[in-house]
């Protein structure tokens, strides 16, 4: 198939660090006493390439899409629940929609495969790819032509932000069923046994969790019979035809362009973090540009973490998706350029250093 | 000597849990996945005896003072830092100051024992108890009436918070020493051995910890000649009155007139937890108002949280103090509020229940 890898996709430039380093290290506060803070504005350094990175201009994308191996009961709740909190993030009544509201960031909706059609309003862009992908445990769960359509929109999105000015990218997800797809994903594309990467998701049961299991082995089952080679030998590209969501590729679409045009972006929970994985097989520098929010209550988030060894801002027992742990840790990530843009050094403020 | 112990503390009322619980699980999101948000709603449902709890108007007082014992060389930095700090945090330039300006909140500055004649600004409150503390491994470190006048000034800014309609408050603290303080409160309150209580604080060597346990047991084995009785069996007020700062008092006294006042206030890091340990030893209510932001980097103050049995909101290996983790957790904690208040119910929003 045609190569999708993001060839300007380049590693973030590292000139700048020991200037960065010396910054820090100035401002009044006993040597690395920020913390993880301290980390961020180097990393925002080097992604921005700039002494004073800023990211005051947030933009939240919430893709949006149904699975057809929600039929299995992957989940404690129906399909139709999709098209109902895609109702809901439009309202402003859910988690994501009163966090973006209460950190003043804009929320935009992209519906990638929603399987309703939906009213035409401002706050929802329509990149439809279909109604919804196919269930995967029977079938590929998108064509190829589905894929390129999905990473495309995911693009598109970001390409606006970027016209408009935005300078950090938060990216969330809605689909019912899509925690089963990324423990798919995560099996998949790092050679994992299917029961270590399923967990919880919005509250199944030990029952659930079985069932998950099952439909995930049943897939595998197929993929292999139909390609004769381990499902952990095939392209990144062809895993995602065949288990992903549109919501799930459309963000990893969104990560890589982000990269590609050197805007900082936030990891929200498991589900993303499935995307950064995909991404990162396409190409792998688009990690350096990626921001981890939040660890996931959902068990396999903490070994998809390790992968990327890993060390997100918050650990709240959060599960809920949405880009909710983006948002919610974005004030912090904002802390990380305001100090190292406004505090005073020991110079400036007149203050001894220590021995 | 006199009791002072807060009588009128009330342990918070519970009749509204269930009510609240409710109106949680009824939020447009699977049972339980906003995690520490969910509990933090709670408490200050509960803190606040209401159904829809609101932090919206914060305040950040930072309590300066100078402490003796740093002429034995017990930090890293010369004593006249804790003046130039008070200068920075005046002027803007300091994290706190940063940090209370990304979220609009205002900082008052309480001098309770600057070693310095400090111009009358309005951002500097003057309730000087003297030019700061004895060197406590020497003699007490405050007289019985200035450790009353310690915890008064604390009282006074916070009946002063509570006339301006404050509802939520951030203790921060300054005073070159005092993490050595905050040990040895620790050690005695708790009766925990000297060198678990101690750290790096602002940057100790380990030559500079050896010399914070050698001053504190120097300390302890005059206190505990005068007394003839080991220190641990002393009482909170001569304990504190023996080892304590002013501006560990002044907090320990804002602590207790905040949980008075039922009024929720934001627990720094491991100085501000040594001033509640003061506080809650004077009524053990206290504790039930405070909210503990940040897990300092500083090792002893994991075995100080886990006292109290408490999880901090974040970990984010900062160890500077000012009340920089209070500040920093500031907007997860009002998130808690927004999601409580703002976030549709399943109901209203016309989302289908999981099974």
């Amino acid at each position: 198939m045609k190569a999708f890898n993001f060839p300007d996709i380049k590693p973030v430039a590292t000139s700048l660090e020991s200037a960065l380093m010396e910054k820090i290290n100035n401002k009044t506060k006993p040597l690395g006493s920020l913390g993880i803070l301290e980390t961020l504005a180097l990393q925002l350094g080097l992604i921005q390439n700039s002494p004073s990175p800023t990211v005051d201009k947030p933009k939240m994308l919430v893709f949006a899409g149904d699975n057809g191996v929600a039929v299995q009961g992957v989940s404690p709740f129906p399909q139709e629940v999709t098209q109902q909190m895609v109702l809901n993030f439009l309202a402003g009544g859910a988690a994501v929609s009163v966090f973006c509201q209460q950190h003043n960031v804009p929320l935009q909706v992209v519906d990638v495969g929603v399987n309703a059609e939906l009213a035409t309003v401002p706050l929802l862009t329509n990149h439809k790819v279909g109604m919804g992908t196919k269930d995967f445990s029977v079938s590929p769960a998108m064509t190829e032509a589905e894929f390129l359509l999905a990473l495309g929109a995911g693009v598109k999105e970001v390409d606006l932000a970027h016209s408009e000015g935005k300078n950090i990218l938060l990216f969330g997800e809605m689909g019912i069923g899509n925690t089963t797809i990324g423990a798919a994903l995560m099996s998949a594309l790092l050679s994992k046994p299917v029961k270590e990467c399923v967990g919880a998701g919005a509250g199944s049961t030990t029952a659930g969790i079985e069932k998950k299991i099952a439909v995930i082995e049943t897939a595998f089952t197929r993929i292999e019979a139909f390609y004769q080679q381990p499902i952990t030998d095939l392209s990144p590209e062809v895993i995602a035809q065949e288990l992903a969501g549109f919501e799930v590729v459309a963000m990893a679409g969104a990560m890589l362009r982000s990269a590609e045009l050197g805007i900082a972006y936030v990891i929200d929970g498991f589900i993303c973090t499935a995307a950064l994985l995909l991404a990162s097989k396409l190409n792998p520098h688009v990690v350096d540009y990626g921001i981890f929010a939040h660890q996931s209550h959902e068990k396999a988030h903490l070994a998809l973490l390790a992968h990327f060894k890993a060390k997100p801002i918050l650990s709240l027992s959060m599960r809920l998706g949405e880009g909710s742990g983006a948002i919610v840790a974005l004030p912090i990530i904002q802390s990380a350029t305001v100090f190292l843009n406004n505090m005073a050094s020991f110079e400036s403020a007149g203050v001894s250093e220590g021995l």
